[in-house]
């Protein structure tokens, strides 16, 4: 099969906050596209998006919308997936998913191109695309997997509102200027929408992202444990997470805690490792306050590591701090580069 | 030895953010006291606080200042403490201090009344008073430690700007109110006042508190390893903790992970002990949405935890929420308590 020399790409979600920021990759990044289709509900149907200097008018996602798509590259949620994407897989596309809709299932690859691109190659017309605080951790991680080994990881989350929509850093908003201006807060969608309790965010931490399973972690916190296995092919690494939702807009932050396999590691040897590896950008020098936040990584698509130093107790205990864009590494980065290999390599 | 029936209380340091709380909470508490002196720099001398419904001027703090006191609060920095402390205790007052100066010293007790109330007995005229993210974490700990053990402690700290003094504070809501009308955010204090670089706290995360030491650890992630320690008397319990500065303006919430050493425990062995143990107010139902978050947690005197569950790999390992007042239980609350322990106990 040779290489078409550029492809119907389909965006679903187009108006939603990861959509736009596909659409914006899309073009800077110049990705081979013959022709976009942008897809929505109902609801937004009917707007004019800006694409290449040539406005594309968002049409309802039905099956039909699929035909003669290539690539098709899905956040509108996991309903939405569920429903749509084996249609346009039945209509020969193929589907990048960012919802959780497809992650577990066995029979779709779950990709961080550089942890594991050659998953790719194995897919069934579906690839999912992990959740944003999973993306970047294995993206940290993976040089330190490869070089020494990993038996543990704990995380704390540190996790911006637009990984909960384009709304929630409207709540966020709002709420900030009611509380500096003296007025009640008004709660209505986060932690979680649809939920029975809303907290204000303004000012606050929230330790509930996504709603509780059964076992008492945060369906969020399972995703960061279940996804980092099976992303990293090391079902036995010891993973627990805690998930905390916090007043930024965007790009998450981890406190991250591993346990490597290799006995007598330095901070050097971490950063050695880190200093090379695909996708990571190494920002640590205490000696000069040097370490990434949040609002250093925005629009950026690298994910950023600082405060490598070692646990006091532990010999191959290490502590890192790891950040980056929630929307772009975190989402729909990760969803164009997986375009990229899918085509680089023809696997599509 | 008989109690006196009221004592002359000092306050140095009357007119900063934990000077303040710590008058508020004496006239809430009907602390019994004679005469409250307020004491400052020479800035802030002059100014008047009401007590009581009376207005008392602030005066220059010197060494004569402490003539008759008999229980001096201090919270005006190290330098000051350690100028003046000494000073104080000469002319028969005991010291409860609030900065780092003496805390390690052992000759000085370091002291949470729920966790090692007897250590008091023992001062040689300082005790001193824990930083505010050792605080919540050990009173919330202490309960478990008592029937299960403790082995192991790694925390991540969500912590708000008002632990760096109120000038902090006016930080936050200048550069919160900066960002929102896209003005260009002024950084001058955050995260360490007089080091060489600022960054901004609105809608970030910092990961550094107080100055870096030379094992890249910052100084506030020492405190919490080393304090925990003495406070808990267990040199040999590992610790290990990441301190982040946050846009809360109160309260600190800390990620908590834990090792007991017995094994086999459920939830519900947890939260049996946490339940009744002093100072703690479990709030932890998923089913409902329960948990501390910092607003909750403000103005309160007590520690709340939430989300405690067990490991999913390690059986004695659990994760736990803790959040508390960092002015109150985490500053002037618990050095009220120790004061009130002092007479209680007739250890003065």
């Amino acid at each position: 099969m040779t290489k078409k020399v550029a492809y119907n790409v389909a965006v679903v979600g187009a108006t939603g906050a990861v959509g736009e920021k596909i659409i914006e990759i899309l073009e800077r990044k110049k990705f081979p596209v013959n022709e976009l289709k942008l897809l929505s509900s109902e609801r937004s149907a009917g707007k004019k998006v800006s694409f290449n200097s040539k406005q594309i008018t968002v049409e309802k996602a039905t099956p039909e919308s699929f035909e003669g798509v290539d690539i098709a590259l899905f956040s509108a949620g996991g309903s939405v997936s569920k429903q749509l994407a084996p249609e346009a897989v039945k209509r020969g596309a193929v589907v990048i998913d960012n919802t959780s809709a497809f992650r577990m299932d066995e029979n779709v690859p779950l990709v961080v191109p550089e942890v594991n691109e050659a998953d790719i190659k194995q897919h069934n017309g579906i690839i999912a695309n992990p959740n944003c605080s999973t993306i970047q951790m294995v993206t940290a991680l993976k040089p330190i997997q490869d070089a020494f080994g990993l038996s543990r990881i704990i995380v704390s989350t540190y996790q911006a509102v637009s990984g909960a929509g384009t709304q929630a850093s409207k709540e966020l908003e709002n709420q900030t200027r009611q509380y500096l201006d003296n007025q009640e807060m008004t709660t209505e969608l986060l932690p979680v929408k649809g939920e029975e309790k809303h907290y204000p965010i303004a000012f606050n931490a929230i330790p509930q992202i996504d709603v509780f399973q059964e076992n008492g972690y945060t369906f969020e916190e399972m995703k960061m444990i279940n996804e980092t296995k099976k992303i990293m092919h090391a079902p036995n690494i010891s993973v627990a997470a805690t998930c905390v939702r916090l007043p930024l807009f965007t790009s998450h932050a981890e406190s991250v805690y591993v346990e490597v396999e290799k006995e007598g590691l330095t901070v050097t040897d971490l950063w050695k490792v880190l200093v090379g590896a695909e996708g990571v950008v190494l920002e640590d020098d205490p000696g000069s306050q040097l370490y990434p936040t949040p609002m250093s990584a925005t629009n950026k698509e690298d994910v950023f590591v600082g405060r490598v130093r070692r646990d006091l107790d532990k010999g191959n205990g290490f502590h890192l701090w790891v950040v980056s864009d929630n929307l772009v590494k975190g989402a729909a980065w990760n969803t164009v580069q997986i375009a990229d290999r899918l085509i680089q390599n023809n696997w599509l």
